[in-house]
Order: structure tokens, then C-alpha cells, then sequence
């Protein structure tokens, strides 16, 4: 059904300029290098663009356009697409200035969504970013790479009624070196909704994950069907911000939104089996966990493995915190490790192999605790201040996790030194979080049975 | 009291070693490097090591001992602290193998109280990493500065029972530009204890600020008393972990501390007006607004001015989750705004500039709305996407700052481009977090009345 916004073959750009004080010499810059289909420029004003041969009008194009992006003053926007009904089959409206902005703009978005009707097109938007996709290579955000870098593929999509906020995580994605497989950022949806959007990635095979920021949603029970249909074939958390009477009435003037009561929320995405997630930072862990395609779990009991006594008991304080499990040791198991580890260490759950920790240390706590049915998901966090660990360590841990098959998270706070380990982690695959807290709530993510999924 | 641990004008190191397999080679590279005392080594294996004359005892030195530090096996300690008694006023011991090691360590540490009970000396330890000190240069922590980088000077000190904690927090703060004056891990606690030190903070002018990590506290009138005498002088901050069950078992034998009941805590740190933090990131998050010496608020009326709506909504969500208020915009301050503002913008709180901002944006709406009585402090969170926004809003934004007099926030979520402008922020001074929820979470440790503080 959407196949128009994510399988385009030809794009028409709408308002393209060169002028760089223009959004659209963003998206016409992102649209020539990465969008590999056909483009086409329109634009009264030019007859040409950097070598693009620039049209007076959609209607002149005489070419089928699969997908229009519409970058120019609101005040046209709607009588264009009337105009040109039938010549393209989907709009991406990234232009400002509609219900957000008043009575007057209400006006308009009602004869965008009025005409979109009557004409049959899709429409995406407006007062949004648009579509950023790196199986298509569709790019309609316009801010510029130097301000906001692009992430590199991957398997999360992520569905966002404020523009700022995608533009925002994808950013902090990009650095953090997830990749992601589309990003929607839909604003005041006069048309294209999150129930959409969650109907075309429940299929989508490029989408792994997908994680959703909402401000507002109208079509309740059809989001709930949308959403359990995903949870089906991949995991869906979501946040819904506004639960505060004044960022409820921010988000009103925001999008145009009617937060609704929280409550509602909650309980739908509960009834969804959606991942219910509490602020920014959740965001952000989500997609990290959930785009590193970590497994999910069938159980929630963690065991925590750690060489800093200090940073076992934060996270053990954490997992408790949010209704993971963290049992004690089995006899068996403890007098297994009484012989393979020296006695200096605290053989129990959490686990501190102390400063003298070395590389093998690590590698038989995970294997002496992790190998049977005693445990569903370990922390493993490494403080790198004792000499005896070597940047062989990740590998080993990779290598252990994949013997066990089970979900393995790291956490490893600290500095510089610390810093760089963590690409070590990455690159291998390992999920890596910074903080025990952050390590906790990303178990809980994945864990069945944590707090926020099903309590 | 402790003046021979802040103040040592001689320190003797007894088991030095320029084996780098030692932690003691860690602590002779550092004494030599910054402690501006006169420093004598203790080793009866070397005559000299580096050049400097090493002796057999601490009685051949035959010269006044401020403070020595025994980095050697743990069973050669307790007899040679008797052995010298009256020849030194202060001891830091960094070994382990005491109380956290079960009963014969236990044993050890006892006579090690008593020795040191007898002569009359006073020590930080055992089992810890002892005192990493910018006024006077001292440090005792052997983790080589490749893996843990020593912050620079500044105004906050921390006190920990963990080390690999201390160590881990001193990275990160060193990563992040903030200051310490003294970090004191004190381990088993033999003697000096988390009062003793509070009670000489409260009086140290060269601390600004105080941060804890506690496992458990012996002496709970003590502490309560010694707290709320620092509190007078500068604010304290201290977090206690160990408040799910397995947290307290390991804490237990991580440090030998029974943990006790959290409330408790809780209950001791209201009493004493000491500022109560809930894990790790709590804990950098209070190093880093308290360090930056942020004034503290003598109200808790929040105002949010961003240019990414979506983020100011993730704002004033927190915020009031914290118990901290976000009222809405007076008339007459809305009427000014509006005619000095751009009409896209959302003139409310949180009030959001729009990606159409421009640095005098932000400038305008700070002034008009926290020049007066309606608000006690501003979160700045400016998202760097939009194209108007430049390089010298840090500047502005200290400059409004400066004439307001009250506590600017600064919060700017975001990947690269956004990661390098957090430094022009911090050299202006202001402090700088990178979520929504951690800007309100420090906007909560200044505000009279979060939640944390006084609920």
C-alpha cells in the first residue's frame, strides 16, 4: 500500500533549488548522490539545476512519478496537488505552516488532506522530515550532513511524529554506529499515520525492529491491531511523551496533537505486547538493543558478571529496580568456579572477579554460570583499570556468547581508555551500554517478564 | 585532624617497586611526577630505585613521616605499622586481602586496628585505592594513567567506599572536563570512616562540593552530625547502593559492609539535607552540576526554551516527574514575546524557537522570561539542526546567564556535530547534559524542593 514512499522508482523534488538557504537543496542533494531511481526536478523559476533538466510543473513531467516531495510555502502546496492529480501516486509534504500554525493553516492542511482524497494519492506530512531509507536511499530530511550525520544500514526502522526528535536520535545513532533500515518522520499526518506505517514494516523484510516516538494517536484500536500484527514478526517498543500537563499542551501546539490520557496509552501498548518506554534516553537504548538485532529472551533471570564490586551492585540494584530477576548462584555452579578462579573473587551473583580479573577470568564466569538452564541473560561489564585485561577480551566474550546462545549485554563505563574498547565490543556484534542503569534497562527491553512489558 | 593525608609535607612509600607488575611502581610514578613533598622510598630488597635512596624501614629514615603509603602484601602490614609506631602520623593502605576476604583477612585487619589505635596513627584503608589529590598532588590510586585518566583541578570531591567505582567516575569526569579537588577511596574503613572525611570537607577550602558512594555507614548519629555540618558549608550529594537484596549480599563481601536498610539512608540523608542519588549516572550527574559549581536554586519553577519541540516535550515530562514545576507563561510575558519572535514559534513553557531559530532567538526568550519573578531556573536545550543557529549562541547564552543570575541548564541531545559544540558550552562555564531526563535530573540536585531533595 505504501509502496509508493518505499519502493519509489522515480521522485519528483517540488520547490527544488540550489539556493543552500532553501531545504530543498538539502533533499536535492541527498536525492542525487543515494537515490538510485529516477529524479525529477520542478521549479518555474529554472530550466535547469546542476545539470538536471528542471520542470515548470508536475504536470510537464509527462514521466510516471511514483513518489512527489513538496518543499515550498504551504499556501501552494494543496492547489498544486489538485492540479495535478492522477500524475504521481504519493506526497511527502515536509513544508511547515499547517494545522501547527493556527487556524489559517488548518484551513489548508484540511484541503491537502481534502484533495489527497478525492485524488487517491498518499500523502506524508506535512510540517515533517519525510523519509530517510537506506534500502532505497530516499532522503527527505533537510538539514545538512555536516548537522546531522546519516546512520549507516541497518535493521531498525523508526516511526516519529516530531521531526526534531528523529533528526536528533538518528544523529546520536550515526555516532553510536547502529544502523537503521527506514526512518519516518510523519508530523502532523494529515493522511499517512503510525498505523500505516506499522502495517507496511510488519511485512518489511529490511525492518528488523521497529521503535515509534508519539505525540498523539487518533485511531486507537486500529494502532493496537497494527501494532500486535508487528509484535508478530519483530519487536516494537514505543515512547509516548506529553503525560505531563504542560508537555501535553506543548505537544498540542507542537503537531497539532490531543495527547490523551497516559493511562490509555500505556494500557494499549501493553495490550500490543509493544515495549513501553519512558523518556529520550529509552529511545535511544531501544533502538540500540533492538538494532543490534540482540535476541530477545524467554526468561529474565540475569546473571551479572563484573571486575568492579562497585558497578555489580549498581546493576544488581537496577535489575531488581525494574523486575528482572538476579538469583543466586547454585551450589554446583559456585563450587565449579571455586576451582577454575582465583580466590581473591566474590563467586556469586553479581560476580566481582576484582582488579586481578584477567581475560580467561571473564571467559569461565560466563561459561561456568551461563552453560544450563540457571540463567536466561548475562551483564557482563568490564571496568578496564586492571592491567590483566587485554583487547582480546571482546572477542572471547563473542566467542563465549555465541557457544551459549544466549542474549549477552555489556556494560562498560568510563573514560577514554574505556571509550575506544567499546568500538572493540561493536564491532563484534555485542550490544554496549555505558551505564549499569542503561545496561538494566536495555535486559528489561528484551527480557520477558521485565517490568515495563509485562507487569 | 586528617592533615597528614591533605596536607603531608612528607610521604614515605614502603614496598616501592619499579616493577610495573606492582601496583606500587603505579604510586611511585605518580608521587614522583606531582607530589611537591619530599618523598621517601621504603623497600629492603633495593638500595635505590630511579635514583632515589631506598630504604630497609621506615625507621631508617631517621627524618619526619607525614603519611605512609603500604602498597604490600597484606600479611607484612599490621607488624610493621607496630614495628614503627611514632614514627609516622598517618597511613593509606592500598592492599587487599583483609576483612573483604574472609576470616583470616579479618583477623588481619583487626590487629591492624589495633595497632594503629595504640600508636596513634590514623589510616585510610585497607582494601582501597586511597587519595587522589590536586592541591597537594598525592595519589595513592595505582591504576596507570593510561587507563584512568586523572581529572584536573577543580572544586568537588568525591568519597567512596569502592575503589574500582572512584577510579571508574574519575575517568569519566576526566573524559568530560570536570574538576576534583579530593577523591578519598577508603576501602574496609580500619579506622578513617566517611565521617571523618565529611568532617574534614566541611572545613576544606579547596572544596566546593561533596559526592558519596556508600555501601554502609557504622556510625549513623555520627554521620547524620557530620553531614549536616558540611551541608551548612557547601552541598553533599551521596548515593548508597546495595538496596535490592543481591546487591547487599555482594556489597557484603565486597567490602565487608553490611548494607542495611535503605530507607534508613534515605531517612539519614533528609535529615541531614544531603542531596539522595539512585545509581551511577546519578552519580556522574551530581559530580558534574555540583563541580561546575552551578548555584543552587532557592525555588524550583522550571522555564524550558529549546528549538526541537519534540525535545522540550521529553523536557517538562521529566521535570515534573522529578516534583519539579513547569508553570505556564504569564500573559504579559507571552504578550512581549510575541512581539519580539518569529510567528512560527510556540510561545508557551516549554516554548519551542522551531528549526527556524536563530541565536538571538534563544537570547530574547531568555530574557523575557526569566528577568523577574515567574521563574528559578532555565534548561537551554538547543538541538543543532537548524541552520540559523551558530557557533557563538554558547557565548550569548552566558552572557544572558550572567545578567539573569540565576541557573542556566544546558541540554543538547545529538551525535557528532552536536558533540563538539558541548565543549563551547563548558569552557563558558555553563553545564552542559545530553538527555532530557539528565538535564532535569540536575536541575532537580540545585532546586529547592525536587523531589529528591525535601519530599
Amino acid at each position: 500500500m505504501l509502496d509508493c514512499f518505499f519502493n519509489p522508482q522515480s521522485v519528483a523534488l517540488v520547490g527544488a533549488s540550489l539556493n543552500t538557504e532553501k531545504l530543498s537543496s538539502v533533499i536535492y542533494e541527498s536525492l542525487r548522490a543515494r537515490f538510485s531511481g529516477a529524479l525529477y526536478l520542478v521549479n518555474p523559476a529554472h530550466e535547469e539545476l546542476g545539470g538536471i533538466r528542471c520542470y515548470p510543473s508536475i504536470n510537464a513531467i509527462k514521466e510516471r512519478v511514483d513518489l512527489a516531495v513538496f518543499a515550498l510555502s504551504a499556501e501552494h502546496i494543496p492547489q498544486m496537488i489538485h492540479d495535478s492529480a492522477g500524475l504521481f501516486t504519493g506526497a511527502i509534504v515536509v513544508s511547515g505552516g499547517f494545522k501547527e500554525a493556527g487556524p489559517a493553516g488548518a484551513e489548508l492542511e484540511a484541503e491537502l488532506r481534502e484533495y489527497a482524497r478525492s485524488s487517491g494519492i498518499r500523502i506524508i506530512g506535512p510540517n515533517c522530515l519525510g523519509i530517510f531509507d537506506t534500502v532505497t536511499g530516499l532522503d527527505t530530511f533537510f538539514i545538512p550532513p555536516i548537522r546531522m550525520e546519516r546512520p549507516r544500514s541497518g535493521g531498525l526502522s523508526i516511526l516519529s511524529q516530531s521531526g526534531s526528535f528523529a533528526v536528533t536520535v538518528m544523529d546520536e545513532l550515526a555516532a553510536e554506529g547502529v544502523g537503521v533500515a527506514r526512518v519516518i518522520s510523519y508530523g502532523n499526518k494529515a493522511d499517512v499515520n503510525e498505523s500505516d506505517c506499522l502495517d507496511f514494516l510488519a511485512a518489511d523484510e529490511a525492518t528488523s525492529a521497529v521503535v515509534l516516538y508519539i505525540e498523539s494517536v487518533e485511531e486507537g484500536e486500529r494502532f493496537v491491531n497494527a501494532a500486535s500484527r508487528c509484535v508478530l514478526n519483530k519487536p516494537v517498543a514505543a515512547l509516548k511523551v506529553g503525560h505531563s500537563a504542560p508537555a501535553a499542551a506543548a505537544a498540542r501546539s507542537h503537531t497539532g496533537a490531543m495527547a490523551g490520557r497516559y493511562e490509555i496509552y500505556s494500557a494499549a501498548f501493553k495490550k500490543a505486547g509493544v515495549i513501553e518506554l519512558q523518556g529520550y534516553e529509552d529511545f535511544l537504548l531501544a533502538c540500540k538493543v533492538l538494532g543490534d538485532k540482540t535476541d530477545i529472551s524467554h526468561g529474565r533471570r540475569v546473571m551479572i558478571i563484573t571486575d568492579g564490586g562497585g558497578i555489580g551492585v549498581s546493576i544488581a540494584d537496577s535489575c531488581v529496580d525494574l523486575g528482572l530477576e538476579v538469583p543466586p548462584l547454585h551450589e554446583s555452579i559456585a563450587r565449579k568456579l571455586h576451582g577454575s578462579l582465583p580466590p581473591v573473587c566474590a563467586i556469586s551473583n553479581p560476580m566481582d572477579l576484582t582488579g586481578s580479573v584477567t581475560d580467561r577470568d571473564f571467559g569461565e564466569a560466563m561459561l561456568k554460570t551461563m552453560d544450563g538452564e540457571s540463567y536466561d541473560i548475562a551483564i557482563v561489564a568490564s571496568l578496564w583499570g586492571p592491567p590483566g585485561l587485554t583487547d582480546n577480551l571482546p572477542a572471547l566474550i563473542a566467542d563465549k556468547k555465541k557457544y551459549l546462545k544466549k542474549p549477552v549485554i555489556i556494560c562498560t563505563p568510563g573514560g577514554t581508555y574505556t571509550r575506544k574498547r567499546r568500538e572493540l565490543f561493536r564491532v563484534l556484534g555485542l550490544p554496549v551500554f555505558f551505564t549499569p542503569e542503561s545496561a538494566a534497562r536495555a535486559v528489561s527491553f528484551i527480557a520477558e517478564g521485565g517490568k515495563d512489558r509485562w507487569s
